[in-house]
């Protein structure tokens, strides 16, 4: 079989079936005894990987019908086998957000093709730098200010005593 | 072919070596009839994929051997053909930043599997509106502190005039 390129063409059913795949071993982690059952309406990964969705599919959660680009998207970048293996490797507790988080990715490397997520570090990075190089500027600017500020309480009161002792003599 | 998971296992050749496949079609973009020269040291990636790799490789020049981390891990969270596929629909001058791109992300997914990159955007913009905050504070009290000092020089300025009035009669 070709190495399929699963952007522009779905999965085949033929190919991506085979009971040692990737993509199928997700939903047959549970012991066979348990039935499966059908949903009516695929999660947005079936739909594109053309599986039949159960009520314990994996991705079901992560991946509604309802957001259909989603997943394709994710897809697109990660590929639906990595996407698997990541959130296979994470406690459940762990894999909404870590679906949320390749969600976002794929979005920003589909955005930048260049420099996806680290185009976007970068300019924050940048951000937090130039940030911090105003911040001491204006800290700086405030330090100088108090000195004077000081200084001329200083001067005042210096002034306040001389008064002082001169209404005295 | 089972849906094989590149992670762990490397490319088998019977199956990733057909002329239509994604990986082999990076290297055939060039007319056939071109002779291609195979390496001595093959590329990082045509290492990894168990490739012949040759003088035209378009991996070569973003995975070099002397950097063999760099394309295990690109391809253990983008897998080799999606890492290909980017690179193929990216212009030449595009390519080194793309892949150096993709080499960052795949480490920040490895080191963080929950939230990879976003994990360290979503810091990045907490340290930004940080800053941010920070920044107005310490502008809002250089301002108070110059109006205090305005207030200040006009006061003095006043009891001067009133000296120098006190002095003339």
């Amino acid at each position: 079989m070709e190495y399929t390129d699963h952007t522009t063409r779905p999965f085949r059913a033929s190919t991506h079936f085979s009971s040692s795949s990737t993509l199928l071993s997700y939903s047959s982690a549970l012991p066979p005894s348990l039935p499966r059952t059908a949903v009516q309406s695929p999660c947005a990964a079936c739909r594109v990987l053309r599986r039949r969705c159960t009520d314990r599919c994996m991705l079901a959660p992560y991946f509604p019908s309802s957001e259909p680009l989603n997943f394709i998207i994710a897809h697109r970048v990660f590929g639906a086998s990595n996407i698997i293996k990541f959130l296979q490797e994470l406690p459940e507790s762990k894999r909404a957000d870590a679906a949320r988080s390749m969600i976002y990715e794929a979005n920003m490397r589909i955005r930048d093709p260049v420099y996806g997520c680290a185009g976007a570090i970068s300019h924050l990075q940048n951000q937090v730098n130039g940030l911090k190089a105003e911040l001491a500027m204006t800290q700086a600017e405030l330090l100088i200010m108090q000195s004077q500020q000081q200084q001329q309480t200083h001067s005042a009161s210096v002034w306040e005593d001389i008064n002082l002792s001169s209404d005295w003599k």
